[in-house]
Parts: structure tokens; C-alpha cells; sequence
């Protein structure tokens, strides 16, 4: 695990990552991404969208509260990404619970070359044709276990599944990496799973030949922020402001060895 | 007074609330519905309202940024659930002060069955033909009683009148119930209307039969964090904080002997 | 300097602030604005823009997240704005990022006229055409010092130009205001220019006949509420709350002793 020094590093570039993201959290995840050390923009107009991918360090798609332009803008960023070689991360909010976001998921795995997915086991379950029960943006149940899950998204996909939940789950189709930081309180807010794409964006950035390793650093410091942030905590509220904190109070010097992986 | 135990069924069953709303509090609603213990989901394209609208246990609609398209989706999401018996919420945020909103806000009130309409006394004044000075998304100053005009909207418009302010009044055109829980912090912050109308959302979920009493529960019970989270506030920033914490940190025990309703 | 009385004013006056501006900030600069004591409001349908700038006591507008529909929404606000003599911010977010974004902040300085421009020092050089660095939507190095680019922009544009940075400036092409308020903490959080480009607005509208000193009255108050803010923050969750408590809680009797101007 070298969380810590991608951190560092990550600090020290400050990397662009350009998020074609959801009404609901574009502010949550921008303040995580500059927390973390990052510069987030937000940039959905198919008349800047190549433009403004063309100069990021990743490009993070979320299909939160999609609608037909905001798609047609990934698509474009996607592409633009792809022939720069630009990591881009999917997050493929309420897959399951709408065919529109279902369809679309699976249009923008066609299109783009996605270098991570990022999502509940039910989003991820839906894309690879695995039972599950996704109610709105939540995932209820599976018909996989969740290790499993991340070894066949990302094998049938050919992509890093990045399957967040209790237990965090990180493959390539081959290795599983499994995370176990982070605290309950971090599903009482919205935008959590949002945030964690975002800042599974920015350690891309600064890992593009290993996404995998990547995907799992962001998970840890992402979980070792809410570890952080819950202490102290009187609910949601004082947590989700303690989280932005607690990114931004970081220790590269002791991130790995606070990581629980395995 | 039963909020208690609606709270406690609430919590239990989660719903969905299926919320198409502004952009200025999206974030907002969604942390006070997870707060107090239901499931939030914002969608709005037309696409896919429908299918998201069927499987929720209650719509809210609120216009605080509309434009022609969202005014499509709330349409569409608005007789899906009337055909399958969900109840729905209108906030007419801002009716009255340009003729778009006021057109809009009668617009759904003709074409949907509306179970509860939730806003301010200019609001609710300007959609029974009452006088009203409406700035922005402030309510001035109405030529009504506010417990006369909750009366006179449940009975006009055949729902319950929802109409907040210092004290709150809920009426089904026959009976009004005043609530006089909550904090002067509640209107140094944007979006507390549109959270009390996401509550009501949520409240009725559990209340299909009574939108009366859901509609004045919810209203006790965001009073109630209101005040909880009035102490220790520091001003606006802090006590928006400590809303969500309040919210999450009902009682369903004490609730009902918190309320003071007449 | 005499933010103080400004600042009395418009508590008492409570001027609504019609604001047509990105999906990232609309909650922060609403609850800003809230917290210095005027009114916002958010609003971009075309259908309603001209009805809801005629009543307003300033308009700003944004494209931090621009498209197509909201340029124009822009433009027509714009112009009535300009026809009732009602004072117009422009905060030209990413100026100089993309050509679009460029093209449109030039257009609407073309067909608008604009009392403040606020930005950075490299979306303002862009627009007057000196050499700049910008990175998303933040300004990395201009080829001019900013006492000097802000007087250019005033002069070249004809307008109150209103630089910010770790030290502001603020010029009608003559005369050049520096304001030194402010903490770094203020850089950690996204859409503090954005709020200091909605709270420039609410000074211009108790000031419509001093625009410079309107401009740089905001910069003071909102750089002393950052300074009342940095205390006691953790980081910037912290801070970013403690900021509308700030602005809430400034004190017209001591702000004008507090200003660092020259």
C-alpha cells in the first residue's frame, strides 16, 4: 500500500479532475477533491466538455440525475479522455432502478473505456447481469458475494470494479483487494459513494499505469477520513463537515499503516 | 398526536421519497430526508420519472428552479403517482413572484391530484386568488389570517394546506391544526420550506389515509430538531449543521409530548 | 471606507438578489447572501428571468456552470437589469479555461452592461487580453501585477473591475482600491468567489451610485468574516460553516475599523 506517497504526490501536482457529476453532490464532491488536495471543475456543456477533459488529469462520470445532454457530454469527455489516455472513472448511480439508468451505464461502458467503475453492488450487479434489488440510489441485496462481484465486473468489463459497501471490494478481474475502512455514519450522509469516485479520480491521477492500486488507495484514505471525522461526531450533520476536515488533515507519513486491507 | 409513532414506522419501512426539486437545496433535502431515517432519490428526466415515481412511497414536487423541462418530468411523475395512489407534495416556491411560477404552480395543481400543498402564506395566498406580496421566494405580507387561509386553500383546492410561517397551520378545508414548534434560526437559512416539504413527503408515506395529521407530524417533528438544533448554534452555518444531527436524532418517544399543537 | 452604514442599510433595506449562476454554489452564495442580510433568489428559466430581474435590487451572474439555455437567460436579464438602472455582477468563472467560456464572458460583457466584473487575476486578464494561466477554474499566473490588471480592466471595459487574491483589487480605471482582509482558509472551499461575487451584488444594491466603493466594501466585509471564521477551524468543513456564522454575526459598528484597505 503506498496510499501515503500517491497523497503526496497527489498534493504536490495538484491534478485537474474534470467531473461531469449530479446536481446533488457537486458541491460535496468538489470540497473533497480540494480537501484531498485536488482542483475539481465542473464542466457539462458539450461546447467545452472535450476542451476542458482535454487538460484534467482524469474525468470523473456520474449519472446521478442524468438527462439526454448531460449524457451526450460524457459520451464527448469520454472519448476525448480515451484518445489522450486520460483515466476516467464511471459512477453509475441507480443503475437497477430505472432502465434509463441502466441503458445509459451500459451505453457509456460501450462508448468510453472506463478505467474504473465505482459503485454499490447493486449498480454493479445490474451492469453485469447478476440478480439485485436497487431501490433509488441504494442497493438492497445481491445475488453475489461481494468479492465475487468485483472479480466479475472487472473481468467481464475489463475494467477496475471499485464495489463499495460495508467491506470495500477493488478487482481487475483477477487480484480482489479488500478494503475495511471507513464508518457507519459515512452512509447516513448522500454523496458519500459520489465522493469516493471523486477522489478514486484524483489517486488516478497520479497512478495512471496502476488502477487498481489507485482505486484501492483512494478507498483507504477515503475511509481513514471518515474514521477521523466520526470521532466526535453528534450525527450526519457535525460528520459531514468533519469529513472535508479530515481530508484535508491527511498524513501521507501515516496513511498506509492506518490502511485495513487484505 | 402521533408523530412518534410515525417516526418509528418511518424509520422501520424507509421509503423512498422520490423528490424532483430545485438546485439550490438538492443536497439539503436529500440529508434531511436520510436524516430523519427514509430514502431520498432525485430524478427528473423525462425518461425515466415514471418508472422512479411507481416505486417510490411518495413524489414531491417543488419549483424553485423550474424551467419547461422539469415542469415536463413533475407533470408525468405526477399522474403515475395518482394512478397508483402515492401521495403527492407541492412546494409552489416562489409563486406569486413572477407570473412563469404562479402559471406553473396552478398548472400542476390542475392536472395532478396534489395530496398536500406546503408553502409560505404568499404562496398559498397567490393560488386561491387571496392577496399577497411575494419577493423572490419570501412570503410579505398576505391579506389573510393564516389559519383563514389554510382553511380557505384545503376547501378551494380540495387538499391539505400545508402553510408555514411563525406558526404553522395545516388544514384539510375543515379542521386546522397550528404548530407552533421550530426556531427563528429556521428562516436565516435557504431551504428549510423545501426540507419541510421533503418531510412531508416522508411522513405521508407512512399516513397514506391521513395527510392531515402526516402533514402537521411532520411539521412537528422538523420544529422539534429545529429547536434542538437551535441550541448551541452559533448563527445560520452552525445550525444548519446541527439540523441534520437534530433530525437524525428524533426520539420517537418523546416526540409526541414535545409537540405543541392546537 | 464606509462598509459599516453599507452594510446597516441593506440589513434594513433586505434587497433581493436575483442570482443566475452555477449548479456548485447556488446553496452557498443563497446562504451567503441570507447571512449579510439581503434576500436571493435563484431563478434561470427564460420564462421568467426578465419578470424576476425587473423586481431585484442587483443581478449576478455566473458561468461557472454555463450551457447554452442559461447564456441566454443571462443576456435577458441582463438587459432589463440595464434598462431599470438596477446594478449587474459578472463572475466570469473559467475565463481563459475554455473557449467557450471565454467567448460567452466576452459576449455578455459585449451586450450587457456589466456595473462589476469579479474574478481572478487570470479570468480578468484573459478578458482584457493579457497573457494567463488557467487551470479549470483557477488562476495560476497572469503576465501582469494585479493593481495594474484590475485598472487596465477597468479602463479597457469600462466597468468597476474587482480582482480577487490573496490580495484583492479593486479599480474603476482610475482610481485602485487594495484590500488585504482575509485568510487562506478562504482558498481550501469552493465558490468563495462566488460568494464574493453575490455579496458584491448586495452592496451594489444599497450603493447603486458608488460602484467602486460598493466592490470593495463586499471584499472587506466578506475578507473580515473569513478572519472571524478562520478561528477556532479545523480545516475547511470547519471553516466553510463557520463562514455563514461569520457574515451573520459581522458588526456594522466595528467592520470600517477592520478594513485593511489602501
Amino acid at each position: 500500500m503506498t496510499a501515503g506517497d500517491s497523497l503526496r504526490r497527489l498534493r504536490d501536482a495538484k491534478p485537474l479532475i474534470h467531473q461531469i457529476t449530479n446536481y446533488v453532490v457537486m458541491n460535496e464532491t468538489a470540497n473533497a477533491t480540494l480537501a484531498l488536495g485536488a482542483l475539481p471543475v465542473m464542466a457539462h456543456a458539450r461546447e467545452e466538455v472535450e476542451e476542458m477533459s482535454a487538460i484534467a488529469g482524469a474525468l470523473v462520470l456520474n449519472i446521478g440525475t442524468l438527462s439526454p445532454h448531460w449524457v451526450d457530454a460524457m459520451l464527448l469527455a469520454g472519448r476525448v479522455a480515451n484518445e489522450r489516455g486520460i483515466p476516467v472513472v464511471l459512477d453509475p448511480v441507480g443503475a437497477g432502478a430505472t432502465t434509463y439508468r441502466t441503458e445509459t451505464a451500459k451505453r457509456i461502458l460501450d462508448e468510453v473505456d472506463i478505467t474504473v467503475l465505482r459503485g454499490n453492488a447493486g449498480e454493479v450487479a445490474t451492469l453485469v447481469g447478476v440478480d439485485a434489488e436497487v431501490r433509488g440510489v441504494e442497493s438492497i441485496a445481491t445475488g453475489s458475494d461481494p468479492a465475487d462481484l468485483a472479480r466479475q465486473a472487472g473481468r467481464q468489463l475489463g475494467l477496475v470494479a471499485s464495489v463499495t459497501g460495508v467491506v470495500d471490494h477493488v478487482s481487475d478481474g483477477e487480484t480482489v483487494i479488500a478494503i475495511e475502512n471507513g464508518h457507519p455514519l459515512m452512509a447516513t450522509i448522500t454523496g458519500t459513494g459520489c465522493m469516493s469516485s471523486a477522489l478514486t479520480g484524483c489517486f488516478l491521477a497520479v497512478n495512471r499505469d496502476a488502477p487498481l492500486a489507485a482505486a484501492a488507495e483512494a478507498l483507504v484514505a477515503f475511509g481513514v477520513a471518515g474514521e477521523d471525522a466520526a470521532q466526535g461526531a453528534n450525527g450526519p450533520g457535525s460528520f459531514h463537515v468533519g469529513l472535508y476536515d479530515a481530508l484535508a488533515a491527511l498524513d501521507p507519513d501515516t496513511l498506509d499503516g492506518r490502511a485495513r486491507v487484505s
